[in-house]
């Protein structure tokens, strides 16, 4: 056996609708690779079994053995414990409580860390993607929510025992709509992917977004990122309209966030931006000029995220390194 | 001569109207105090001669010669270079581009570290005041504007050669009032002091202020903390409710702030919290639960700082203690 073979690290992405495992040698190269449906319908213990297989999958795939494995990262949605390593609840898994990290640790008697799925994403970002090299990264993924990341000097900005970075959550309007949090006008709640597919349904039902209409009709579930931007390339003036403000919003959002963190890097990525890269980034930069200082944004450069959906296993992997060494 | 006198530490405290340097000792106990006016008529090179002379004043008390500081730590106000030690533009004392950094060093054979002048403060509350033992703290101090600084695991959060944690200059109001920033809707604009003391003078003006209309007229100079302060205690309902209406705007924006850096401890302070320290923190605490979600804002405790005009010298001489070492 040779020492390299006892760096091994394994990165894990827990999603809603699907969860990945991927092996990484010591130089982060890849072994292999399992993608698995995450089983919603069958409930919680369904979940963790499905994600023991998928991972024992991985590692078999890999040739690697669990005792040569260094380290587990695992990306996770929802509310996180990080000192305990407990998934406190997770409204998308069904999830209350869980303790991810002790299972993992027992099941593959290895270390192991948790850590946010979008701190993972912006990790991922900054190790291997769009932010690479970067002094302060932001990390910016507009979704159903905005989650957002931040890497400062190499670390990950971290609450004391959770996550930190709620920028979807922070106040862009007074008196604005109700957010899931509670709290009115939050960033997510104006300008997110839900917020813009409920002002394009309103659209659609008013005669105004004939692609929509035809494509999609007026629920919003169906209104996804990806119909978003054909309608957009079809013609719907009203829902390019409704996009750009968003976006813009955002982006006057994220101005404030730059004022505070000052960062050289900011990546935008999710699935929003994916659809229409180019439209997203000229509204966001001008909104950013709106909220953000000139001496802060004028500096900084804006990227689009580069590793896709492999962002937050990637990070994870990475960060478990980094934390575990 | 011991070996504890070669660890000697400097503080010095750069403002608009005085300047301050503390000689300490290695466990930075004061060893000596000087302070001075700012000679702000008589140009920037009078400035200055005025802070070599300051701190000659203050190692002299001490007894400490210059070759036996370990190195001093300047507070400034205004736009740094952090990287080349570049005080690039200091509107309140008429400077730009002083090399403030290289000047110290030539005039006492010293390593010198530059800081900005809040960054400073936050560090001396975090090391010493409210903020001791946090691991993340932010601080908060609206004066004429709104400051900001972030401790974060030991460490202030700055940007590539600035400051970052401009948080006078998030937006919060679309389409508000225009900021010195050049941008509408900033926190400062809305909520600082200066803001304050607008809408004050308006509500003089229209006969709704009889204290203020009799201890200061409609004189935005004179309109400070200290006579805000006592008109509300004499009964000036609408100076109070000024007064409250911006300090809960300024928690709805400091909420936004929690969701990002998830802080567990909230130091307020400057002028205008020691002049009602009670009446802002009940408002910033109201504006707080609007503007940041529950998960964050329930555990932070929220303090009001401990070292008055002191934390900024004892934070600077700290700070360059632990980037000296």
């Amino acid at each position: 056996m040779t020492k390299a073979k006892t760096k091994n690290w394994v990165g894990f992405d827990l999603g809603g609708t699907k969860m990945v495992a991927v092996v990484y040698d010591s130089s982060f190269k890849v072994l292999a690779s399992v993608k698995n449906k995450t089983p919603m319908r069958d409930g919680p213990k369904a979940i963790l079994a499905r994600i023991q297989e998928t991972l024992s999958a991985a590692l078999a795939a890999a040739g690697v053995e669990p005792a040569n494995v260094r380290g587990i990262g695992a990306g996770c949605p929802g509310v996180l414990d990080l000192d305990k390593g407990v998934i406190l609840e997770a409204p998308n898994l069904g999830w209350k409580k869980v303790p991810l990290q002790s299972l993992l640790k027992e099941w593959f008697a290895s270390d192991v860390v948790l850590l946010n799925d979008v701190d993972a994403g912006t990790y991922g970002e900054f190790m291997f993607g769009a932010g690479k090299g970067a002094r302060t990264l932001l990390g910016v993924f507009p979704g159903t929510g905005i989650g957002g990341g931040c890497v400062y000097e190499g670390k990950l900005i971290r609450g004391k025992s959770g996550s930190a970075m709620e920028i979807g959550h922070i106040p862009v309007r007074e008196n604005g709509r109700l957010c899931g949090c509670g709290n009115r006008g939050c960033l997510e709640a104006e300008a997110g992917r839900l917020a813009i597919s409920a002002e394009v349904a309103q659209a659609t039902f008013r005669g105004e977004a004939p692609y929509v209409a035809e494509n999609a009709g007026t629920d919003l579930k169906k209104i996804k990122s990806g119909l978003l931007a054909k309608s957009i390339k079809a013609g719907d003036a009203s829902v390019e309209r409704i996009v750009r403000n968003a976006m813009k919003l955002m982006g006057r959002g994220i101005g404030g966030v730059v004022n505070l963190l000052a960062p050289d890097v900011v990546v935008l990525g999710g699935g929003l931006v994916e659809a229409m890269p180019d439209l997203i980034l000229e509204e966001v930069k001008q909104g950013m000029k709106e909220g953000g200082m000139a001496s802060m944004v004028q500096p900084l450069k804006i990227k689009v995220a580069e590793l896709g959906d492999d962002a937050s296993v990637q990070g994870a992997a990475a960060w478990a390194a980094a934390e575990l060494g």
